[in-house]
């Protein structure tokens, strides 16, 4: 744990900063799909947040799947003749392909290489490699490491068990005013990497923090779940709740230093969709807004047919794109704090318009009110034309977010324009 | 009344001389939104077209407002300690806060600053204000006029009664085939301006007089109103009847030299938006199409959301975007014959296809109809592709107007050969 | 009959020097929209292809129309004075007015001249022309050999004659496992032209001929019938029928050199619109889609707006826009192999595509369903990202098309993907 991490509050730090100290604090932990890497990293997101831990045991049929056995791992080495430490998994929890099975035995160097993974073409680096669905075992390491192997017999060690238990994830949440869900989901399934993984944990953590503690319309579910069988293993033992989820992100790859990227969800034109590029587009960052494609994180089974839920995923430079992706590299350096604050502000104020969004119904649709006579002429000045809109559209037919794309006016200055005449009792909230 | 006005049928004149000399007619006039000058000006229509003048008196509730007082104005200066009127509204009517109280009174300079209105932007011009719905009183001036006021005591006049009495509109309807209306709108409550609001009134008097000399399939609905209450009180008394509207145009600030400005009715896609824009675009003039905004004429009325009426705008250089717009500038030198008379033409070609627009059915459209045996290939030459066009989109989903903006074909010529066909009863139409 | 086409099997021939010797045997025929020349030419087509020949009496009705009398020419020519054979039917069989009532007279220039065409403009051309439904005997020469007739009298002969008999069309039914059809029609009613209508028959001729040998999954007909009357004529009698055209094609003018040139059918976005826009896109080669119009081809009674069926039109030049149209130079000069060849193998494709298409469901639609525990992850390799889409768009809503669009994964490779999804019963098609 690293000198940054030891302490719990820094009041003056930046959020950014914050979470850039949460995702050094999990980063040395062994993660995988299952087992104790994984409640260590949700017992330190809950000193923060109401974070409930869920336990469903190995076996379980969740859909066209099982939830897999548990992988624990204590130690594991390769030792040369000479007895020396040539491959530690103690110094990186990358050195051992995630979810090896145990082994322990002395092979010749041409029996071990079978087992070793690298990249020749990034030399330096380790790989991130796992074998959940395949029983294997193996070592990464980088391939100067490989290169300066001797021949002769290696002592192999992987100290894991691979055995029946649990797949462990952590959920908030958070009740609203309606039962009406906000989804914020990521992964929390790798080992020592810092953006593909981390960076969402960190930064969804934060934004969990900051909504508990203040008045809601919406309820919001967090889910800190292992990728994959971790959305599967929710999907399906919550597939009659889904329906509650009205908007949801899956968030991921979101400290590096590159522009926001927003992959629209399968519907591709749900209020989760057009909300992000509304506010992206006004936002003065550097994003790019792409197409749903059924390849890539959990948005792939929240956007299977059978739920089609308006899900979309933030993200920055894209998953693979990045030479730092899955390698030793996607480390401290790789992410900053700049980075990860500025993602939690965008989450933010996308969870504010969506939150803020509805329908409402004016009820003078006959010509317009007499504003003057209610003091509304003066009172607001330049939200006169915001006024305006808000009555002209407000037939239940549009939203809040119809109103700003439409009318070009703030999102912000047309919802206070509603609240006001909400008061004034010219306009209702249709729903929620 | 000027020279040019004395007279009332100049067989020769253009008929943009005409509105021309109509707007001359009716400028001198104080109108307002109720009272003897409204009236005035209803008499100079109903010379030439049948004019029904309505009154609905004060206190009559409509929607969210209730029938203002009747204001009527005879004298109204401001004297200084000499004697001299400083101020003379039967130098220009502008002079008067439009719907002033009554107001007899000596003062200081100091204590009268408070009522006068001046833009000291555009010092040599008298601005154009109202007060409708807050009592008070003032002079509008100058600001040249403003800064040549000497100290001392000011004897004040405002010669006007504010009591019950009626508001006043002129409605013209001209029955036709049937009851489906054209709603043809303006308002007629500004006092001495020639763009804003004389040139809707004179040139909608001339299509009026046209209209009624003529056969006409649809029936249509001139209304000469007062700015927003007219528009109210009208919708709120005939409520039910509006769905005979099935399309309308407000039309103002038609008459200066700028090009046209067509904005779309809240609906945007309405059949006069599109005619009006087929129409513009294959006109050679200088124009532009504009969306709706909750902003601006009585189309604010008519498409509120209880309404959201067909209605859209036709006007030249949008109001608040020329200097002269609420000024003493908008005078008889910033309206031009030749712009009333083009604005004219536009409207009269947009009416008859309005007019001329429906959906017919094909009745033989298995397959061709053998043209050639009727005598039609022969017949018509160039028409043939407009006839097939008819024929093979003559299916009652498609109007003529949808036919010429899918096939590129001119709208006439598509009439013409609608017209053909019905004659050897292979189309019928289908609405009115 | 020319050299080449004496013999009927050149195996060693590609598919468009097949069809080039096709076109080059049927091209000295005399064909009309009735009679022998039709009968001859489908004669020659049922060498290759399952053609059933239908004949239809003349006087029957057939919608707004009559199936004509039947048209049988012997020989015809025009003789000076001299006794020399000015104009001779048997040099070229453009020479006679297509359709032409017989005559035996001998008649001055000036009368006989009433009954010439010409193209002064290309003056060395001979023109087509008919005269199907006006009752009218001509000759048609190159303008050269009309300004060379010499004053004086002239014996002409046309030996035809016009009296009941039938409408001759040729059918090619070829079942497959649905009853759902693919319709392809070509005219066959002009005589001695290449282009315009011997290159469609030619081409059509030899796709039927490879269907025919081949599992099919949609049922094909082809249709070799006269212009217009042709079918008319198999809409009348069929038209109960017609709802299972599901995709259809006129091809026509299919044999020059240049660019191919989709018309889209009526309804526009028919699935035929999009495979051909689709195939095109991605060919490499020339082309240009043009918007339905109700001129042109058969695809003016396909589109008439009782049937408005999905057929389409597929060209080169289009019709009108080519100096040699409807001339004597529309000759075997002027369409080549390799342009018939690049046709018939973009039907081929065409056909495939619609052939292939299809809406299936995922079976497993709540989630991925797991690939590895199938083998499918390793099987398919570059495929992986098609099986994802077919699995994630197969909801009952979209088809392969669809999907390809939607993706930009080749279809064929989706194709493939839902087949193999199929095989492992994680998907299943939905039609036919």
């Amino acid at each position: 744990m690293s000198e940054r991490a030891r302490h719990h509050t820094f009041p003056e730090e930046t959020i950014g900063e914050q979470a850039y100290r949460l995702v050094a604090e999990l980063y040395p932990l062994c993660r995988s799909i299952t087992g104790d890497g994984v409640r260590q990293s949700l017992d330190i997101l809950a000193r923060r947040i109401p974070l409930a831990v869920r336990e469903v045991p190995s076996g379980t049929p969740v859909f066209d799947w099982t939830v897999p056995q548990e992988w624990n791992i204590r130690d594991a080495y390769v030792r040369n003749s000479r007895g020396e430490k040539v491959i530690d998994f103690r110094q990186s929890n990358l050195h051992v392909l995630n979810y090896s099975t145990p082994v322990r035995a002395t092979m010749p160097l041409a029996e071990l290489k079978k087992h070793l993974f690298t990249l020749p073409g990034q030399p330096d680096l380790i790989p991130y490699k796992t074998s959940y669905y395949r029983r294997n075992w193996g070592f990464c390491l980088s391939h100067r490491q490989l290169q300066s192997l001797e021949d002769g017999d290696y002592e192999v060690v992987i100290d894991a068990t691979l055995a029946d238990g649990y797949l462990t994830y952590g959920e908030v949440y958070l009740p609203g005013e309606t039962e009406d869900e906000i989804l914020l989901s990521c992964h929390i399934c790798h080992p020592s990497l810092c953006n593909d993984n981390l960076s969402g944990v960190s930064v969804l953590t934060l934004l969990a923090e900051q909504l508990a503690a203040a008045p809601r319309r919406h309820s919001y579910r967090f889910l800190f779940i292992p990728g994959t069988i971790g959305a599967i293993t929710w999907l399906a033992q919550h597939a009659a709740a889904v329906s509650r989820i009205h908007h949801g992100l899956v968030v991921s790859g979101i400290g590096d230093r590159g522009g926001l990227t927003y992959k629209k969800s399968r519907q591709g034109n749900a209020t989760v969709d057009r909300a992000v590029a509304y506010l992206l587009g006004r936002s003065g960052l550097r994003h790019e807004i792409v197409d749903f494609t059924p390849y890539g994180y959990d948005e792939r089974q929240y956007c299977s047919p059978g739920f089609n839920l308006p899900v979309g995923r933030l993200s920055r430079t894209p998953f693979g794109s990045y030479p730092e992706y899955h390698t030793s590299a996607d480390n401290l350096d790789f992410v900053t704090p700049v980075a990860l604050g500025e993602a939690w502000a965008t989450l933010r104020d996308i969870l504010q318009l969506l939150d803020g969004d509805g329908k409402f119904i004016n009820l003078n649709p006959y010509c317009e009110p007499q504003l003057g006579k209610r003091g509304l002429y003066d009172s607001i000045g330049d939200n006169e034309l915001a006024m305006l809109w808000v009555l002209n559209l407000s037939d239940g037919e549009h939203s809040l977010l119809d109103i700003a794309e439409r009318s070009g006016v703030e999102f912000g200055a047309l919802r206070e324009a509603a609240e006001l005449l909400c008061r004034h009792a010219l306009l209702k909230r249709l729903d929620g």
